[in-house]
C-alpha cells in the first residue's frame, strides 16, 4: 500500500522536522536536500523513511544538531574532518566541499571525517564534485551487519562506495553501492512481503547459507559482494575493509565492531577506540590529468560503446552505473514520491510529536 | 609435474633475457624484481611464466625495451605519464614512485599512466608506499575478457585493484584482487587440469552461464564479481569500470574493448582512442590525517580483532586481506618457486633463443 507525496510539499515538512530538533536553518535545509535525494533517486531505505531514526537518535544525544564542525589536521591535499556528532547529513556536505576546495588548489583533495553520524546517500556527496569537473568519491563505514569470509561474527557495515565521473553530453557515470551482495534495504523489501532471499546474501548465526530474510534478527549476517569464497566474498570482504580503514581508522572514528549503532536502542559497542562514524571523501580535477575537453570526449564515447554493447537478452539493455538512479529521478521529479503506509503512519506520528502538519498526498 | 628453482638461480636468469630485449641494466633489474615478485607471492599466472608473452611483445616491437618515460601533465598533487610503450614491469614502478614523492610534498601523490604495457601484480607497485608509511594503491586495465552485466561482448580486462595499508607490530593489510569473480589464473588452472568450472565464473558467448573452463576461447567472457544481477556482478561491473577510466579514460590510454590485447599474435583493435594500456596509483601520507604512530596502534588494533574474529568452522581461521600471500612468500623464500613442466619448457626455449643458461631445478 503506497501514496505518492509531491517532492513540493515533503520539502517543508522534512525541513520543519530539523529545524524543530534545532538545527541552524542553513543546517536543517542541507539534511532536507541529502535526505529525499535518496528518495528521489529511488533509493528508499535511505531517505524520508529513515527521518524517525534519525530524530531516535537525536532524542538519545548521540546526535548534535549544533555541531561545531572543525578540521583538526591538514596538508595542502587533504584534511580530517571532526563532525562534532552532527548528522552525516551535515557534515559530509562539508567534509566533501573541503575535498573540492583542496582539489581546486593542488590537483586533488582528500578527506577523512571522525566523530559524525549517518550520512544519507553515498551518491549525494560524491555527485557534488560532478559540476566543478571532478570525481567525486564517497564513502562511509557503518554499524556492523556483515561477516568476513570465514567468519561467524559481525564485523563490517554495508559500507558503500560511490565514484562519480563527469561527461561531456552523455549522462555521467555514478556507481553508488553498498560492498555486500545486496545492500540491507533490499533485504528490508523482501522481509515486509515476508519472501525468501536468494541463497549468497545473508548466513545464520552459525555461518550457515541461509534464504531466510529474516535471519539477522537472530544473529545471522549479511554476506560481502562475492556471497562465498568460491564466488570472491574475500573481495567483498576486502573492499568493506577498506571503506572501514579509509572512512574511521584514518580519521579516528570506530571502526569495525565497534561503529555506533543506527537503531538508538542498541547500546553503544563497548570500549570504542575513536570517535562516532567515519567518512572518507575525495576530489580529483579531471585538468589535473588532461584537458577537461579531451577527457569528456573519451567518457562520452566510453560511456556510448558501454550502453550500447550487445546485450544478452533483446529486451534488457546493457546500462552504466547511475541509469537505473537517473530513470527513477526523472518519473519522481515528475510524479512525486510514492511512500508506504508504514512510513506514512511514521510520519504523522513526527508531526503530532513536532506540532507540524504532514502533507496530504497527492495521488495513489 | 612442478619442479623448484631457487630464487638466487631464477633471478640471474630472467635479468639477463630483459638485458638481451635491450633494456638497460637498471630496467632490467627492476622488471626482474617485479615480475618475480608475483611468483613469490604465489601469483603465478603474473610472474615467470608470462615471460615468453613479453617477448613476443617486444619480438612485435609491441614493447619499447629503452623508453622515454616521461610526465606530460601535472599538478602538486597529480602527475600524467607517457610511457613511451615500455615494459609495465619498468614504468608502473616508475609512476608508483612519482606519487609516493607528490604525497611527501602535498600529502597525497596520484598518477595516471599511458602508453605502457602489462605491470605484473598491482601488489608489487601499491607494497611500494609501505615503508614510507603510506597507503599505496595500484590499479591496471586490461585487454577485455569480461562482459558486463547484461552483455554478451567483452568490454573490460580483469582489472586489478591493490590497496596496501600499512601497520606498526601487526602484519599489513594488502588487498590485491580482479574485479572478476575469478581471476584469468584461476581459470587456467582449471584449464590444464581439465576440471569444471563453479558456475558463475564464466559465460557463453551467448552469455548463458556455464562451467565449461575453455569457454573464452569459444567466445565466452569471464564474469564481474558478483556472478549474476541477483548476486551483485552490477559492482563488479562498476569497479572493472572505476579500474579502466581512472587507468585510461583519465591518462588518455586505451580504454574498454580498445585495450591491446596481451597475446601478441591477437592483432590490435581497429580505431584505437589512445594510447597503450593504462595504469593508475595513489599514495596517502598516513600523517597528512593524523599522527603516524596513532594510525598503526589502532590498524593493529584492526588487524588483530579480525584475524581474532570468531570462525565458522575452527579449522580456517578468519584472514586479512594479504595473509595468503604473506605465507606464501615465507614458504617460497625459503623453499623455491616451483614451476610446471610447461613452463620449463617454455624458459628452456628462451634460454636458447637467446644463448644463456636456464638453471638447474634445486629440487622436486
Amino acid at each position: 500500500m503506497e501514496r505518492i507525496y509531491s517532492i513540493e510539499l515533503l520539502t517543508p515538512f522534512i525541513l520543519n522536522v530539523f529545524l524543530k530538533m534545532g538545527c541552524p536553518a542553513k543546517d536543517a535545509e542541507q539534511a532536507t536536500d541529502a535526505l529525499l535525494n535518496a528518495d528521489i533517486r529511488g533509493i528508499d531505505s535511505h531517505g524520508i523513511a529513515r527521518l524517525s531514526g534519525y530524530i531516535r537518535l537525536w532524542e538519545a544525544k548521540r546526535v548534535n544538531p549544533t555541531p561545531k564542525i572543525k578540521v583538526i589536521h591538514e596538508t595542502p591535499s587533504t584534511a580530517t574532518v571532526d563532525g562534532d556528532a552532527g548528522l552525516g547529513l551535515v557534515v559530509a556536505p562539508q567534509a566533501m566541499d573541503l575535498a573540492i576546495q583542496k582539489a581546486m588548489q593542488c590537483g586533488t583533495g582528500w578527506v577523512s571525517v571522525q566523530n559524525s553520524n549517518h550520512f544519507g546517500i553515498a551518491g549525494y556527496h560524491a555527485m557534488r564534485a560532478l559540476k566543478n569537473d571532478m570525481i567525486g568519491i564517497a564513502m562511509t563505514n557503518a554499524s556492523a551487519l556483515v561477516s568476513p569470509t570465514f567468519a561467524k561474527e559481525r564485523m563490517l557495515g554495508t559500507n558503500p562506495i560511490c565514484v562519480a565521473i563527469p561527461s561531456g553530453v552523455e549522462p555521467p557515470f555514478v556507481a553508488d553501492m553498498a560492498t555486500t551482495t545486496a545492500a540491507n534495504g533490499k533485504l528490508e523489501i523482501l522481509q515486509r512481503k515476508n519472501e525468501e532471499a536468494p541463497l549468497g546474501w545473508i548466513q545464520t548465526e552459525n555461518g550457515s547459507p541461509t534464504t531466510d530474510a529474516h535471519a539477522l534478527k537472530t544473529g545471522g549476517a549479511l554476506l560481502p559482494l562475492g556471497s562465498d569464497k568460491e564466488h570472491g566474498s574475500h573481495k567483498g570482504y576486502a573492499l568493506g575493509a577498506i571503506v572501514d580503514i579509509f572512512s574511521a581508522v584514518l580519521s579516528g572514528a570506530n571502526y569495525g565492531p565497534w561503529a555506533p549503532p543506527f537503531p538508538a536502542y542498541v547500546p553503544m559497542p563497548e570500549n570504542q577506540p575513536g570517535k562516532g562514524l567515519g567518512h572518507f571523501f575525495g576530489a580529483m580535477r579531471i585538468d589535473a590529468f588532461r584537458p577537461a575537453d579531451e577527457f569528456k570526449a573519451n567518457m562520452d564515447q566510453w560511456l556510448k560503446r558501454f550502453r550500447d554493447a550487445e546485450p544478452i537478452d533483446g529486451t534488457q539493455k546493457v546500462l552504466v552505473p547511475g541509469d537505473p538512479e537517473r530513470e527513477m529521478e526523472k518519473i519522481r521529479r515528475a510524479k512525486g514520491i510514492p511512500l508506504l503506509e508504514t512510513v506514512i503512519q511514521d510520519l504523522q506520528k513526527i508531526a503530532e510529536k513536532f506540532s507540524i502538519v504532514f502533507p496530504q498526498h497527492s495521488g495513489d
